[in-house]
């Protein structure tokens, strides 16, 4: 960990120490039945505008559905969430369990209904649901080595699951239902706007509520430019 | 389309006639086989923050192919253009053929291999290839009326086929083949890099070269901002 590369740059596995690195956790392609795609691709405008480095991951398995965007109905086909989150990483990520917590400086999860649907049964289960045990392992092992995490949208959801009852500040947007599932979750509800993040500085936490607003995207732009931007300072 | 709607906005056809609304063609998702997503996306960012409207439009065809994202292979699968494009639309998208120039102030084609596949047949039988006709029919309309239009990436082959012979000034980035390319057209080719447009005054016509450049996601963005504020400016 303490080698020098060729250019006279720290090293560590090959990559640019010189960069912050932050995990990206994509859910699919979509925001009805994978990772909300503007959510994603503004985290990773903003990551890259600021001179950070994307890590971007998925789970390798199966969508929980495949939806058709114009009717609305299941389209009865069959994908893989890692696959179609290459197509937001142009083909550059990683499958979610080969990533640890010691190549990062901080993590971001994007939301859409994939958070709630193929990174966790929150979307089937309620607070009750489970997360995928990776991502599981990996939010608790940064947040144990105290680098911050940033939830957008849906995300916060995720979180609230895998540290039920710690009393985190945390935002799902501006719906009181919302705000009482997280509180289920022993989690501090905030119920907020578009434009608005919430920092829990103990927990080290940063949520927005994206597009659990009715927003344009630009609006959902300003929430995660201040998340980014958040987790950056803090990473 | 002199009517006043209920709260005294100008209005025609239901439609908010005080924001500019401009055209953004789409052509599935994801850069190797349909619609670049992250230029798509920041082609949508930038036009809602300068308070224009976006209206998403893409055929309603079967995608050239289908990629695995991971191993770089066709996937095998059927997808269709229209379908795929509504993920990064959120399900607000129209059939290309039903969308006219007099509903439109400017139009904006992103890039992505969809634009060379679905588009067109540019990516199939180069120069000498085929363009969908609806588009073909909505650039050319657009063109008599005078409105702007932008075309980022290797969507400028597809302008640069449809106006074959006219010496517009285009660029498809630093590859002196592409630059070959455009004149094969009958165009004036610009070699530049990713945070460039050129600007033709006389045929209203503005590109940037975006993925074209081996670039990040906010080099990419510097060039698709700067086109988004010129079409707007003409529109």
């Amino acid at each position: 960990m303490s080698a020098t590369g060729f250019a006279g740059f720290p090293t560590m596995g090959g990559w640019d120490m010189s960069r912050k690195r932050i995990g990206v956790v994509l859910s699919g392609c979509g925001n009805r039945d994978g990772a909300e795609i503007h959510e994603s691709v503004l985290t990773l405008y903003f990551l890259d505008r600021a001179g950070a480095e994307a890590v971007c991951m998925a789970p390798d398995v199966p969508q929980r559905m495949v939806l058709n965007y114009l009717t609305g109905k299941p389209s009865g086909e069959s994908r893989n969430v890692l696959l179609e989150s290459a197509r937001i990483a142009r083909g550059k990520i990683q499958e979610l369990s080969q990533v640890k917590a010691e190549q990062l400086d901080g993590l971001i999860l994007p939301g859409g209904s994939g958070a709630a649907l193929n990174l966790s049964s929150y979307g089937v289960d309620g607070p009750k649901g489970q997360v995928n045990p990776a991502l599981a392992a990996l939010l608790t092992a940064m947040h144990r080595g105290k680098k911050p995490i940033g939830a957008i949208c849906i995300s916060p959801a995720v979180v609230a699951m895998v540290f039920a009852g710690q009393g985190i500040h945390l935002t799902l947007g501006p719906d009181p239902d919302d705000a009482r599932a997280l509180q289920s979750m022993g989690q501090q509800a905030a119920v907020t706007q578009v434009e608005s993040i919430v920092v829990d500085e103990t927990h080290n936490v940063i949520s927005t509520a994206a597009y659990m607003c009715a927003a344009s995207v630009a609006e959902v732009g300003v929430g995660i430019e201040k998340l980014v931007a958040e987790v950056l300072k803090r990473a």
